[in-house]
């Protein structure tokens, strides 16, 4: 892959560079005066720094969070981390540009934070995505999905909020729901039929499991600021912290009731908790804005952890062997079916407030159908000049990695034959 | 413990629901202009959003913090992370309940910012007891445990606060101290004699060793904010930050000082380290608002540091041989002697100053009071159908969870002789 | 290494106490009014207090980011980390005094949060060099070279900021570049041409390198933070964190294409990875608040991601063996070079502008003479009872620390032979 790959990774960077050159302006607002200066009362009005503490959070959750949430195949560390960095590096500058031109009309633009937040957010989709072809697609692949689906990506929202002005703070539906259909298409695409008799490498050990649950628990801790990112008012930013606060707790207790129940002798999976914990922060995200008191952002996060499990229990085996399709991360469980839940829950919600709800409902239709026709974009992935990776290479580190030879095994055996006697730590 | 555990945990976030829908309210009090207008100063007064930031420093320490520092056993990782995990998560919900009620005098009660870090404060009392029995209890057990520790933790501080008015800006004695010595009474009443004998999963390897690291740090990093989250005042909140900065980095020079003189050839003992170099947030907790002066809390911070060496060294054994209570995570040097260095320190201030330290000392007398009292309620946890796990599964995760068999050694093994070629990484 | 370093950490840390009791005041600029008042308007202008938020992010980066980035070595985890956070605990409160005391000429002086964030970069300069000779000192030696060289530092960055009046908001030059060759001399007079040979313990192992990835990812992550902290105004802020934001991204996409191109068979190498996708962050340090626009960032953030792979792949070899200088973590590469490259480009920038660049020429060659003078002051760390391990036992956590012997090989040997039967797991 090696000229390849770098070509079109340096000559993605070099059109990046051109197009901010042209059209990428900073934000002209903002106060000028010195900090420790006491004069200025002009500096209390909110201006794009306020969003800087959310950004962090959300910057947390892509690149450790999701970086993390990766890594929990065994052989697969280097690449689960190390390509959710290149794919969300990349994501975030196309990401800035296409929402910014779309937004402009073709004009130049302003960045504000708030512009950084969504970029991330872009780059979201594409890592979600990422998750269901996880191990079986190579860096080439990658830079070609990253691209594509941003564009579709940023169409869609485009469509859903400025032309059917549907309300989807937490954006579940054009990132989460979007990002896990666009990831199963092309899971669906690239199927295989020889990885489904089961693959030595798709599989975690202990510590690549616990690898996981460090990308687990920033997702998970910093999802209310997710959810809040961009909410244009103190109290609906309130809500959408307090709602996905405890809809991520109750979706965890039903989540461990719900795995405990469905295997074997009563013991959890940790695939389940570290999935299905999170689907109360998805599922709440459309209508985590709204008033609809805590205990119903409860009830739809207990909803999500149980539908998750049995997502993963029942849905993902079916996938794979009726649909062709295998999901790798079981993004479907988390982000998909989630998804779905929040944007039934907010017409439930709209419509019992006799609210216009039909806005959700073409907008959630409208994203079916531009899923749908832009999905055979895709079927460029399959080009064979992309270097994927061969059946027997998934799921392993070392096709595109340098990978240390020296393991556990080697570091004890060598401690008993080598200069470095063991009486040392007796 | 399948249906048991399974029934429990649904039977509770029901609960939860129910108890929301009846008592729990949004916060009335904030704005709901738009964050961007430049119309309305109103936005510029404190509200509960401004609490936010010191929110997700505290949701960091509890969830990441508090869930990595119990990764440090072999083979209890996935249950140290995931219990702390569903301990927090049922806690936060009880504990917002258990503590707006107490205030509220049983009428319905309104949820800010600030309820959420008491939520989250409520839970860190029971991660803290968790600690001291870790790996000798069921879920089912914790679950128990969560509800009753909660309940009185949130007496207790309506009492220390409300009644005999005491000061504790950093908690330290009503959630450390009483964390501590609550965990304490439940080793003993668990007490295992045979556990004694030394269990062979009782111990770390290198790389849980480092896991736990991964918790400690976050802990250590956001401790100032930990501090001072519920200062009233922007003058207490920057004396608590700096404070507790400075008595952190004491402890942490001499935790290393100590640790070398004692061990065997002066080497350093990870345990020390990453539970000593704490010690320092825990005993400044408690005067860390007051005008103490820098230099103070660096004494403070480096008497807390020694001491909690010396606890691991000569008090955890001791404890375990004539008390008959055994400590596994070493809880009451990092928690109970800090805590109580912590209410000394305090009242040794407020004599000079000859403030009113009477409040201190009789809100001390009044927590071991209700610890004495309430302790006994802990037996519940000894009847035998919570699915408490025999002596040889102590400290292994693969009695609760589904555990990947393949581990580092299968790994190489395979290399060797299956389809991945060694040379692919030459 | 014994009672050495015990009476030297316990004396310092007295010698700290002192001083701090001497010459350390709390802020009086803040407000003590209630938060939740409404009356005072006061409360509303830019205090102390602001700083905080960036204040977290770089402590996160010092003590996390650094300290994780520090355990890519299979055995030199414990010290890694752990030696990361002694060096910053004492540097921090040397950093604070010293610094306080040259702008103070003498006299007693106030810790505003804007402090902490002064003292936590002092020790980020010890942090970078101590990555030069990782492996090869003792905590003596550590102890001693974060006293010299924040000494160094303050004086260096007074001269600097106060003297020649240079611009350098993120520090690149005072702090990267600064640390980076201080670190190279340090790792020249402490040369050992036996280490030369190759070591069998410096190299990393899989996990090591993961462990590795959660420090790298902290410090990307909150670089934006990091370079903005000090800035002085809002329009400032805000272009140091857009443009650091977006000089990171560009460095990974051409980090990632220089390193496939390099290594054989186009594989990625995560050293390169690792750091030069930190590059951009350094280099656009010194220029990141000026109104350089967002492509020219991405530019030298480009420029930065290429310079450090081919720095690692051919300087680093030459300067161990021309220049008998082994630099063990690489950081000219990451902090060295771009922070030259970031000298440079604020250089072209400052001309274009026909703006004085003479200061920061000025102060470049100031700051290498600063170097060159005080560096022979090092020498110190060659006197031979400060316990510096043997060629043998350089980068090997088990001189200095008590090491778990355990390891994942005899887990499993333990879970065929012993009383946890495999079947549990079936």
């Amino acid at each position: 892959m090696r000229f390849t790959f770098t070509l079109m990774a340096i000559g993605l960077e070099v059109v990046m560079i051109v197009l901010f050159a042209l059209f990428v302006q900073y934000d002209t607002g903002l106060n000028n005066s010195d900090a420790n200066s006491t004069e200025s009362p002009a500096i209390d009005v909110e201006t794009s720094m306020d969003f800087y503490p959310h950004f962090r959070d959300v910057h947390v959750m892509v690149f450790a969070g999701f970086g993390f949430l990766m890594t929990f195949l065994r052989k697969y560390g280097f690449s689960g981390v190390g390509f959710n960095l290149l794919i969300a590096a990349l994501g975030l500058q196309w990401g800035t540009f296409i929402q910014g031109i779309f937004y402009s009309h073709g004009q130049k633009f302003q960045i504000e934070i708030k512009s950084m937040i969504n970029a991330d957010f872009s780059a979201v989709a594409v890592l979600i995505s990422f998750g269901a072809v996880l191990g079986k697609t190579s860096p080439i692949q990658m830079l070609i999905m990253t691209i594509l689906e941003i564009t579709i990506f940023a169409a869609n929202k485009y469509l859903v909020f400025e032309v059917f002005l549907a309300s989807d703070i937490g954006e579940s539906m054009t990132i989460h729901a979007f990002g896990a259909y666009f990831g199963l298409a092309v899971a669906g695409i690239l199927y295989r039929s020889k990885l489904e008799e089961g693959h030595p490498n798709e599989e975690s050990v202990y510590h690549s499991d616990l690898f996981a649950m460090i990308g687990f628990l920033f997702l998970w801790i910093f999802w209310p600021s997710f959810n809040s990112a961009i909410a244009d008012n103190e109290k609906k930013q309130y809500r959408a912290i307090v709602n996905t606060y405890f809809s991520l707790a109750a979706s965890v207790v039903t989540a461990y009731a719900c795995s405990s129940l469905l295997e074997i002798r009563g013991k959890l999976n940790m695939v389940h908790i570290r999935n299905a914990s999170l689907a109360g922060g998805v599922a709440v995200g459309t209508c985590a804005d709204m008033e609809i008191s805590p205990y119903y952002s409860m009830i739809i996060g207990s909803v999500a952890g149980v539908v998750s499990v049995l997502g993963f229990k029942f849905l993902t085996p079916l996938f794979a062997t009726k649909l062709r399709i295998h999901d790798t991360r079981g993004v479907h469980n988390l982000h998909g079916l989630p998804g779905v839940i929040g944007g039934l829950a907010s017409i439930i919600i709209l419509a019992l407030e006799k609210s216009d709800s039909n806005n959700l409902i073409y907008s959630g239709g409208a994203e079916g159908a531009n899923l749908g026709r832009s999905i055979h974009m895709c079927a460029i992935l399959k080009i064979p000049i992309w270097a994927q990776p061969s059946d027997e290479d998934c799921y392993d580190d070392s096709v595109y990695w340098e990978v240390p030879r020296r393991t556990e095994y080697d570091n004890r055996f060598h401690d008993l034959l080598d200069f470095t006697p063991l009486e040392h730590e007796a």
